[in-house]
């Protein structure tokens, strides 16, 4: 058997694409996609670092983002993906575990996020303080993605006891 | 090199909810869930279950519930998630596999799994002998769960050959 | 701490059925599916082997199909899944990796994946050169999948350092 057994979680995030003309801002694992048209929600709606924090969550035992950052907890209204993925990972840590790394898959037309993929993948493993992936798929026009009305992003995490 | 590798696994269960007024219990993560509306299907729809199951075979290569327990297989027709969970473990263990973790996310607008979680988690880390952690998503109204037409189960799975 | 830290990854992969009397072939996890309607795509659209190159590249770090075999590397054009799967694992393995398992999901209602799952997991494990699991799962009428508009293939895979 192993010495410590690692385990792993799932996480998905999902928003809808803002209106033409709302101004909204894109932002996707951290950074600002100038250019492009924005998610919507009450957060930034980057849906990159969404994922990556239930992804943890969901592999430590510890909940969703609903649970730690929802409209029960009304000091994180607003903040930043950044900022909750920061807090995500704190809580991981201070219940006993390690982060291996995380996953990311961002599944829609827009942003292409190769295009930035290294610049993105270095800002979510400052982070997380582990690596974390980032990749990109379309869906072939079908489902949600395809017809352009939001952003799935799927994560998947390793954590492993300390 | 590891002394033992583990292996990942992942699966997913869909369930439509049933029509008001059909009287349908919602069952999931082995719980009834009172005054919700219920899921359809022959079995007990227990997407929570069905999914950890998907994992946990696709982890260990051993196809999936379709193969164990599907049309081919009466005597298991309309056994409950908890009936179907336990014998998938056990299978599992017999083909040499201890298991670690499981981890399942619920993707729907209802019920709101968070309000029941450590009841949920410790019925179903009971029924599978390991962790198994349970998360909660939405989808901005996206999707067949955004419209409410029906509930996602998606699940990994982390074993390891004994 | 483990002596070596696994990864996981992530990666899905859609594509559309032909139409009706297209004549496309359906090829899945490497084998050619007779009788059955095939998918569309510039390639041979096996959502089996390009989800499964996804969920590597994912877990490596090292970005996903369209960086690697898309539009930008015209060498790639048309080239079948196996194909690519075979890249995909030769181009981990000289990151470094070594690789412990993928587990792939087919979500559609056809072709069926249980009726030639042993043959499937050994034409992917022999391209892969390690555990290549294979499942199915339907939608319950759900979804792209559900109303038979294509085929989804969700994979997760384990990669260590060497």
């Amino acid at each position: 058997m192993n010495p410590v057994v690692p385990r792993v979680g799932i996480g998905t995030d999902i928003h809808a694409f803002a209106a033409a003309g709302s101004g909204r801002e894109l932002w996707l694992a951290g950074l600002l996609w100038e250019g492009e048209v924005g998610l919507e929600g009450h957060s930034d709606a980057d849906v990159v670092a969404h994922a990556a924090c239930n992804a943890l969550f969901s592999a430590a035992g510890l909940g969703d983002l609903g649970q730690h950052f929802g409209t029960g907890r009304p000091e994180w209204a607003g903040a930043s993906g950044v900022t909750l993925l920061t807090e995500a990972c704190r809580i991981v840590r201070e219940a006993g575990f390690e982060i291996g790394n995380v996953a990311v898959q961002v599944v829609g037309t827009r942003p292409k996020v190769g295009r930035r993929r290294a610049e993105a993948e270095a800002r979510m493993s400052e982070v997380v303080g582990a690596p974390v992936s980032i990749s990109g798929a379309t869906t072939d026009g079908l489902g949600f993605p395809g017809r352009e009305e939001g952003v799935l992003g799927i994560a998947t995490a390793l954590v492993y006891p300390r």
